[in-house]
């Protein structure tokens, strides 16, 4: 069994509050959430960092944009407004490592920081 | 000329501390840093909002990840740390209505909020 917590998700190992699967990817709340909705949209495929993708993972990280759109679109916070945020190594705050974009919404948003 | 300020910095009709320019994207530091790093990576084309993308987007919003990751290494913070951040209207705290994605590092990054 993987030691990925990300990975145990993805493979059923760990439950979850699944969102979005497709061949690609897999979307489910946060079970720390830092704003009313919080989605984490993470590659099904095994991904460290955002420094170990190649280029062609390039229409993999699209459409890991694209789906959170949708994503905030269907939780009905797409117009009033959201962020997405790639957190990437130690000082950008990435806590688990395993590639994954953050959807958050449903309150002001302050400014970056 | 536009009135956008991204496409006016875009067409150099504004001044910029411009840092990758190709096809398709314009990259520059931001002028409010939030952060010892603080860059900006901007579609060439007016594109207002993430939720104003569609599906032919897709590869241009995967090379906004790309570029905005090779812009972390060239500035020397890939290792140490980065964070990308996409606002989308108001609540998200898009304050330029001209899709961009934000490069943040060179400071220990808070937890999201």
């Amino acid at each position: 069994m993987s030691d990925c917590l990300f990975c145990r998700i993805v493979g059923g190992d760990l439950p979850s509050d699944k969102l979005f699967e497709d061949d690609l990817l897999f979307a489910f709340r946060d079970v720390q959430p830092m704003a009313p909705v919080h989605i984490l949209i993470v590659p099904k495929e095994h991904i460290a960092t955002l420094n170990d993708t190649t280029l062609d993972d390039q229409p993999l990280l699209g459409h890991m944009l694209m789906t959170a759109r949708d994503l905030a679109a269907d939780e009905g916070v797409g117009e009033s407004g959201y962020r997405l945020a790639l957190n990437c190594n130690q000082e950008g705050g990435q806590t688990v490592y395993h590639l994954h974009l953050h959807l958050l919404a449903g309150r002001q948003l302050t400014h970056l920081r």
